[in-house]
């Protein structure tokens, strides 16, 4: 069946009653395709009903946002990109996020947690200024109820007509925390829930007025929550609330969707409760370790940085550091899990709350307590100005662990930690560290707690093994005598390109960055006043970034005598593709950079 | 009375009935001293009661929390910084803003709203994890309430022993919006408050059975309130809530707090009702406009950007164009105001929210509306992300008018507008337009609504009057023979200056820099060819911002000829001060600049 459904207008014409169908084979198809193509599988298998309701209700020109974008594939399977879905996240391929540069029916990139109730907001405002009519839905996890961007847009949506599809898995990423989620909770286990099932199946067994009174209750049912339910915590926002909806019975999801779009003007939110992992035994049961999969399935046994992160932090606890391990939703991702399962008093899972846990950080500083606060390089943007206004300013001593910084791969362009180095190194009293191995991220660590402010340590998923340790200075890597060039590089991946290279041309000497922010003035003042040229390589935006601080600071030394070569990226936003396609694009694959230096050194 | 009160400790010898007139003292003080120092009147006014009571009942070592700060001033006369009053805002003088550097009794920095409840629950975490037995308290305004961050941190306060104390004066700068901000003030208008004070006025005229009865219904009702007041939105968060109390009323003040500091080990939202402007006539009628006063009560009657804002805005919305603005609970401030009076259909205050701002307008771009977000330049950090994940990534029309760039004078360090250039010259597909003219920031107004791709434009309160317009290119300002020189300068103040400095020397060319991206790559050629030297201004750190990118773009050009040197904020924080004093300290004064181009031209 699926594979006749090649545009919506398709998915319209069947049955109500054969859509239960063409979920099981999408269904089927995301367990096998994602298997192979890695990606989000629990939480797409989860929307399936979802998403197919929408789809088959809904018109074409109606506009979905997706919140955080990841439960997007089988938007995708079913607008065109079904076929070429094995693709999903590799170089050319499709997108795991809505991208509105792929597909005309995604209307709004996401990437990052709690944005579509705003974006779905404008798109409704623009609509009724324009005069035009199409329905605006925003699907958003309850995740994203932790996040307050959503809360902000709650605030706001008042009088405008849109929906809002709360779908609720009882889960973020790890497990939501929060009153407000636990309140939403409360609801969901409802003894009316608990005894749907029960009621269901006795009613079946009836012989013939068994089925019409179950059918009539249904009716009951159905018309009662579209009509009279409340609930405490949307109230306040002037929403009509509809809830709670089993989000896997595709009949209740037709009916209800069908009933909101003819007759809403107001802004609706519709509760609906749906399984992670749905149909899949082993996502169902582990839909954390089910939630993004990693290419044909690859297990992930290597060492990571999240590792040593959770070691490195028990240790010192072990040690009897007063110290405080804080994340947003993500335990097991960032290490931190490590510490919540030894150590829970010195544990802190603020939910989606990145603004949050760097002002609540700033305090348990001020309070003697060092924090350290460990989120992906991307998703810390969210605290911009938390880390200038809240930490920086008052100095105070607070470590940011920020893994996944550099090219992230298959997660693309809303997920590169490609700006850190340039918005971390713009603020006053910020240090900003880049360990290149696993011994320096532990170093460093554990130096950044006796360090008298701030300091940011950014890596990404994994380091170098090399036991070379972190002591403030930048590390020559190899030793040319009176060299030509010197080869600056950040992070793990760019230092193991630079050392090859190094090697294998002549009078060049490739060095570690270890610290961006400070830079090393005393080796950089040696470059200066050796005559030789510097390139410069980074895994971030160019603007703003080590290689302009660093042509700085030497046409300040050499009086304009050192020649700095940069390679980075260049003002542009960077899509899916591994983290070797990203190095390649950028001019800093192992392969590219050797035909640098060797032009380089050939110029003179 | 408060000439006796040099410490808190002779605050607590005065018996409650002494407080009345204490508080009196403070308010004339207050009235007397900010209307010749200038700075926030009207909120002060508010918290007089509020604040005295708190340093009553808790004690020294307890940490209050001010969310946002400009209403700390009571508190800085009552810990010893009320004899220095005078020079408030002023260079060495008291801040405007709570500052750990300044006193031991500000526990915590704060200058942007919503992140008092963070902090305040990071400094009783530490207190718990230490076993230390403080009090912790975060005053928090109604204004805070629409804030995301607000929200993140009600959600994480559980179980946690710290009160929180609503000042609720039904305002943030201007009126407060959204539905959670409405739901409160339904509770506030309650019947119950309105009969109050006939009921008091009438059992207060009976006999000897009067006096009596008013006290023991007072009782009643203060019992009442400590225990059985709910609040739907606050029980979400399981707090324990008490309310509405009269926050004018020091005597009640007193005894709620003194019941809450004995007896409360959960979490605790107190609800009080106070009077912005509260004994000053003219600031009880407008609060808004005694908000925050001018040194000597000063009338600004002169042009002001915001004017130009507001008035081209119009214009466009005149001629029918389809656009919409959109401002973060500072419609007056930031020009907005008179869109939403001539045209409020087009107009959009959605609270102190400035993450959602950006988001929403994101969704307005992408319907076919033309956004314009109007938000200081120090605020629009909180939007850091949006900017880059929401509007840049999708190369959105947007347009983030950014008011307050630069250095911004007396509000000091948590409000300079120094990083702005930075921040956004790292986001790709972003153009950061910088008029020096009120023509100009009106050409730019309308040029950047037929851009392909999102635009901000950074600008301070004044500009100059010139009549100088913007068609994408620098202005030179001065036409030297063979320059020796280029000026650059970045903004009005500094454009000025490099024009006068030009015109007193010898083979000078001062150059207004309208644009910082793009560079104008065409007249810094011309510059590289001419052998020479640069020197750059800007109000904006070194780090990331615009002479970086000058030397950067000119080392490419001229193969490292061309010398620069940049004047601008060298990775600190800037204090309180005028604004020509903030020049002055960077160097960047008329005389100081005169003396440095001087020297530069002497060296050669």
């Amino acid at each position: 069946m699926l594979e006749q459904i090649e545009t919506i207008k398709d998915l319209k014409k069947l049955s109500v009653s054969q859509l239960p169908q063409l979920c099981e084979e999408i269904r089927q198809k995301l367990i096998a395709e994602v298997s192979q193509s890695g990606g989000h599988l629990a939480s797409n298998l989860g929307v399936v009903e979802l998403t197919v309701a929408l789809h088959y209700v809904f018109d074409e020109e109606d506009k979905i946002v997706w919140d955080v974008g990841h439960q997007s594939y089988v938007h995708k399977i079913l607008t065109q990109r079904g076929e070429n879905f094995l693709s999903l996240r590799s170089k050319d391929g499709v997108s795991g996020f809505p991208d509105c540069e792929e597909s005309p029916s995604d209307c709004f990139n996401t990437g990052h947690a709690g944005t579509a109730i705003s974006a779905a907001l404008g798109l409704a405002k623009g609509r009724d200024a324009l005069g035009e009519k199409y329905k605006v839905i925003a699907v958003v996890g309850d995740g994203s109820m932790t996040c307050g961007m959503t809360y902000e847009a709650l605030n706001n949506v008042k009088d405008t007509d849109m929906l809002i599809v709360l779908n609720d898995n009882n889960m973020s990423i790890d497990e939501n925390v929060g009153s407000a989620t636990l309140n939403m909770s409360k609801l969901r286990v409802g003894k009316y829930d608990r005894n749907k099932e029960r009621l269901k199946r006795f009613l079946l067994k009836i012989p013939l007025l068994g089925k019409p009174t179950y059918k009539f209750l249904r009716w009951c049912k159905r018309r009662a929550k579209l009509g009279y339910v409340r609930n405490s915590y949307f109230d306040n926002f002037d929403l009509k609330y509809i809830g709670i909806i089993d989000g896997n019975e595709i009949k209740d999801l037709v009916y209800y969707f069908t009933k909101l779009k003819n007759n809403v003007t107001k802004p609706t939110l519709m509760h609906v409760v749906t399984k992670k992992g749905k149909g899949y035994q082993p996502a169902e049961e582990d839909p954390e370790l089910y939630h993004s999969l990693n290419r044909n399935g690859a297990e992930d046994n290597d060492l990571q940085s999240a590792a040593v992160v959770g070691d490195t932090l028990c240790d010192m606890l072990s040690q009897g550091k007063k110290i405080a391990a804080i994340c947003a939703a993500m335990a097991r991702a960032t290490g931190l899990s490590a510490v919540r399962d030894a150590y829970p008093d010195a544990f802190f899972d603020v939910g989606i709350a990145e603004e949050h846990a760097v002002t609540f950080a700033a305090g348990l500083a001020k309070s003697g307590v060092h924090p350290f606060v460990a989120i992906y390089s991307s998703f810390m943007q969210r605290a911009y100005d938390q880390i200038l206004h809240d930490v920086a300013l008052q100095k105070l001593p607070v470590t940011l662990l920020m893994d996944r910084a550099g090219f992230v791969g298959e997660d693309g362009k809303t997920h590169q930690g490609l700006f850190d180095l340039s918005y971390l190194s713009q603020i006053p009293n910020m240090t900003v560290w880049t360990p290149a191995t696993y011994r320096q991220l532990s170093d460093m660590i554990v130096l950044s707690a006796q360090a008298d402010g701030p300091v940011a340590i950014r890596y990404p998923k994994r380091l170098l093994k090399e036991e070379r340790g972190f002591d403030g200075k930048w590390i020559a890597l190899t030793d040319a005598e009176s060299p030509k060039l010197y080869i600056l590089a950040v992070g793990a991946a760019l230092s193991a390109a630079a050392q090859e290279a190094a090697t294998a041309a002549e009078g060049v000497t490739a060095v570690e960055v270890t610290t961006v922010k400070p830079l090393d003035m005393a080796l950089l003042q040696q470059i200066a006043e050796s005559g030789a040229q510097v390139l410069t390589l980074e895994e971030n935006v160019i603007c703003g970034g080590f290689g302009q601080a660093v042509e700085c600071a030497l046409a300040e030394l050499s009086k304009g005598k050192t020649r700095v070569h940069m390679l980075g990226v260049n003002d542009c936003f960077v899509k899916h593709a591994t983290i070797s396609q990203q190095l390649e694009q950028f001019g800093m694959s192992q392969q590219a950079l050797a035909q640098y230096v060797a032009d380089l050194l050939q110029k003179g």
